[in-house]
C-alpha cells in the first residue's frame, strides 16, 4: 500500500452537507426536552452507518441510547474501536449566538453551530474516513463504533454498557477525537491525562450560629478554621503538603521536558489569555510542565456563614469546601482520598469538627510514546499536516479512558481534531472548515497506517 | 429619703395585665404587614404615658414613629432619659412557639410571648417603676423617656431623630434596659462594649472560571488565595497579625482582670452550651476577657466557586468574605479598617487582585465604673437583690450608644434586668415574671438613688 493523497476521493461536500444534517438534529442531552432529538441523531447515525456496510444499532440504555456498529472486514488485521459521542452541550445563552445553535453556518472558513468540534463534527469525520477508504475497496482494519448520547453529562450509562457488551467492545485499540489539537497546525497526540481526587470537607463549630459580639474572640469560628486548613494544605513553593501526596510520582523525562519546551507557548499570552497579572504553581516547573505532569490542589467552592447584601455579625455553625486534586502516573485516586481524609483532621484549630466526604476519583493514565499506534497516528498525522505530531498530555481527567482501561483493558489513542477557539460548550461554537476536511483524511490514513502494523 | 422597701406598693398584678396588653400587640418593625401594629404598640405607651401625667407625643419618622415623653418635676435634680424600644423581632419560626407568640402566657414563673424580654418588658418595667414612684409622691428626678420603634431593624431612623431633637433630648444620664444580667441572682452592670469594624474582602482571579483540569497547577485560584490571606490575618497565638492592630489599646485593669476572674463562669459550662470541645481566641487572656476587653477577628461569611451538589472542577473567577473585627477602647473603627485595607493586598498572593470593601463601623466605649451613676445604679441593685452589682463588659457593638455619645454627649448606664436563658430572638421568648419585677423595683430605685447624687 501506498500513501495515496485520497483529498481528491473524500468528497467534501457531500460529507459537509452531511454533517450540516447531522448539526440540524437539537440533541441536546442535558434536557428532556431534547429527548426525542437525542434518539433522531442516533437513528440518524445508525442508518448511515448501516448505508456504508456496517452492522448497526441503537441500543438503548436507562438514559439515551448508544449506538453501536461494526464492519469486520479484515480478519488478520487489527481491530479498531472509534469512541465519539453524539449529544451535546446546551445552547445556552441563546442570545449570544450570531446564527442559531441548530442551523449550521459558514463564515470565514468555520462551521458555526452547537457540536460542530464537540463531538458531532469530529465523530462523523471519521464515520466519513472509513466512506472514503470503503470508495477505495475494504477497510484495512476491523472497524467498531461507539457512539453516546451521554457524553455531556458525565456518560452515566457507559459504565454498565461497557460491562455488558465487554466481549462484542473488544479491540486493539480505541481512538476519540473530542478534543483539541496544541495550535493551528500542530498535529497533537495526547498521551497523558491527569487523574482525580474530589473531596468535600465539612467544618463544625458550634452546635449553632452564634453572635460575633457575644462570642467573638473565645467561639472557634469554622469559617476561619476552613482557611486555615486550605491555607496549610499548600506551602509557599505551591506543593502540596499533604503527606505521601508525591510518592510514587513517575517524574518527568528528560524527553518529556525538552518536548514540551520547545512546543509554542508564551507564558504571557497564556496571561493575557485569562486576564491574570501572575501565574501560580509548583516552583521548579514549567506552566505546562505544571498542567500536564504534575499532580496539584484546587479549591472548586466554598461556603459559609452571610452571604447577602451588607453586614451581618455571625459566626457560623458550619462552613465547607470543595477540593479537588489533579493527579498524575504513580498517584492512586483512592490513596490520595485517604491521605487528605488523614491530614485534614490533624491540622484542623482545635475546638471544631471535620470531615472529609469522598466525592469521586479519576485514574491518572499515560500511554507509550512509542507503542506501534502511536507511531501509526504520527505518521497518519505527517500524511496531512506534513509535519509529525507533537506529544502533549492534557490537564483534565477523562473518566471514559480509565472505563475503557478497566472493563475492556484497552488502551486509547487520542487523535484531536479541534481547536481552543472552536469554544467548545460555549456559545458560537464552531469547526474549521479546514479540520474537518483534515479530520476526514486523518481518520481514513489512521486505519490505513493502524493496518500496517 | 430612706430606703424604704416599695414592692407592697408595686400593684404587680396590675403591672401583668398591662404588660400582657402590650404583648399582646404584634408589633413587628420588619413586616410591613404589621406597621399598622407597630403604630397601635406606640400609641399604646403614648396613652399609658399620658395617664401618668407624662406630655407625651407620638413622633412620625421615615419609618416606625417614636414614642416621646418627659416629666419634669425636680428643677434642680439630674435629669434621666430612659430609653427602650417597643418594636419586636419577626415570630418565625412559628410552629416552634409552645403558645402562640403574641399570646402572653405565664408557665413555669416566666412569660411566654415575643417581646416579653426584648425589649418591652424591660422598658415597660421602667414606665411601672415610675408609676410606682409617683404613688408615693413625686418623681426624684426629671424623666425622659425614648421608645422607639425599629430597633430590630437597626434604628434606621434613630440618628436623624436625636439631631433634630438633641435639645428636648439633653439629660444627665441615659438608662438602657435591654440585655441580660450575667447570671441569675447575679445583679450586673456593663459599663463597655466593643466596637466594630466591618469589612469585605473580593478576590479576583482570572477573567472566567475556568476548567481545573486544563488550568489547575498554574492559574491562580482565588478561593485558596482568600484563604491565605484569611489564614495570614491571624498568628498561631490567636493574634491579628495587621501591623498596628494593637497600638493605642488601653490594657485590661488588674481590677478588671480580678472582678471579671471572680464571676462565676466556667468554661466548660461555657462549651458545652455551645457544644464544642474546645475553645480558641488570644493567648493570655481568659475567656470573658477575651470577650468582653480584647479585638478580635472574625470571617462572618466566605463565598466562591461551586456551592452545589455533587463535584464541578471548576477554577472559579472571584471569591468573597465578610470579615469583622471588634474593637475595645483605644482601637477607631476608621483607622482600622484603613489598617485592613492596606494589609489585605500586601498578604495576597501574586497574580491576584483584591478589594477590601469598608461596611460600617462602631465605636469601642467603657465608662468609668467610679461614676455617681453607676454608683447610683450599684445601691439600687443592691436594695433588690441584696448584693452588689458586677461590672461586666459585653462583647457586642451598640450603635445606639455611641450615637447617644455622639450627638447627646451623654453616658450611658446599663442596667440589665434579663437574662441569656430569655432566648430573645428566638422562639418561645419569655421574661422571668420575677424579673420584670424586680425590674420594676430597679428603676423605682435607680431613680429614687439618681435623685441622691
Amino acid at each position: 500500500m501506498t500513501n495515496q493523497d485520497l483529498s481528491s476521493a473524500a468528497n467534501f461536500e457531500q460529507a459537509d452537507a452531511e454533517l450540516f444534517e447531522l448539526l440540524r438534529i437539537p440533541s441536546v442531552s442535558a434536557d428532556p426536552a431534547y429527548k426525542a432529538d437525542v434518539r433522531r441523531a442516533a437513528e440518524w447515525l445508525q442508518k448511515k452507518l448501516s448505508s456504508l456496510g456496517f452492522t448497526a444499532r441503537v441500543d438503548d440504555t436507562n438514559g439515551h441510547p448508544v449506538v453501536y456498529a461494526e464492519r469486520l472486514d479484515a480478519p488478520d488485521k487489527p481491530t479498531v474501536l472509534l469512541y465519539g459521542h453524539y449529544d451535546v452541550q446546551p445552547e445556552a445563552p441563546l442570545e449570544e449566538w450570531v446564527t442559531p445553535p441548530f442551523e449550521p453556518t459558514v463564515r470565514n472558513g468555520r462551521i458555526y453551530a452547537r457540536g460542530s468540534t464537540d463531538d458531532k463534527g469530529q465523530a462523523f469525520a471519521h464515520v466519513r474516513g472509513v466512506e472514503l477508504l470503503l470508495s477505495q475497496g475494504k477497510l484495512p482494519v476491523n472497524v467498531k463504533f461507539i457512539l453516546e448520547g451521554e457524553e455531556e453529562i458525565g456518560s452515566p450509562s457507559i459504565i454498565p454498557y461497557l460491562k455488558a457488551h465487554a466481549e462484542e467492545l473488544k479491540a486493539d485499540v480505541i481512538v476519540i477525537s473530542d478534543g483539541s489539537r496544541f495550535a493551528k497546525d500542530v498535529p497533537t497526540i495526547t498521551y497523558g491525562i491527569r487523574g482525580l481526587s474530589y473531596v468535600e470537607i465539612h467544618v463544625q463549630g458550634a452546635n449553632r450560629d452564634l453572635h460575633s459580639g457575644s462570642y467573638g474572640g473565645a467561639a472557634p469560628n469554622p469559617i476561619n478554621a476552613l482557611c486555615e486548613i486550605i491555607a496549610k494544605l499548600k506551602d509557599d513553593k505551591g506543593r502540596v503538603t499533604i503527606p505521601g501526596f508525591y510518592d510514587g510520582i513517575e517524574p518527568l523525562t528528560d524527553e518529556e521536558r525538552r518536548m514540551w519546551g520547545s512546543l509554542p507557548h508564551s507564558d504571557q499570552e497564556f496571561m493575557d489569555s485569562i486576564g491574570v497579572s501572575a501565574l501560580s504553581g509548583e516552583e521548579g516547573y514549567t506552566t505546562l510542565e505544571r498542567i500536564w505532569g504534575r499532580p496539584t490542589l484546587d479549591v472548586n467552592g466554598i461556603w459559609g456563614g452571610y452571604q447577602g447584601e451588607g453586614s451581618k455579625t455571625v459566626i457560623a455553625a458550619k462552613a465547607g469546601a470543595k477540593v479537588s486534586m489533579r493527579l498524575v502516573p504513580g498517584q492512586d485516586p483512592e490513596r490520595i482520598t485517604k491521605l487528605i481524609q488523614d491530614y485534614v483532621p490533624k491540622i484542623a484549630p482545635a475546638g471544631v469538627k471535620v470531615e472529609v466526604l469522598d466525592h469521586h476519583g479519576g485514574q491518572p493514565m499515560k500511554f507509550k510514546t512509542d507503542s506501534p499506534y502511536i507511531k501509526a497516528a504520527d505518521r497518519a498525522l505527517n500524511r496531512v499536516y506534513g509535519r509529525g505530531a507533537v506529544f502533549a498530555r492534557t490537564g483534565g481527567s477523562i473518566p471514559i479512558v480509565a472505563a475503557f482501561a478497566d472493563i475492556l483493558k484497552t488502551e486509547v489513542l487520542f487523535v484531536d481534531m479541534g481547536l481552543n477557539e472552536d469554544a467548545p460548550h460555549s456559545p458560537n461554537e464552531s469547526f474549521a472548515v479546514e479540520d474537518y476536511h483534515n479530520g476526514i483524511l486523518t481518520s481514513a490514513y489512521l486505519l490505513e497506517e493502524l493496518g500496517r502494523e
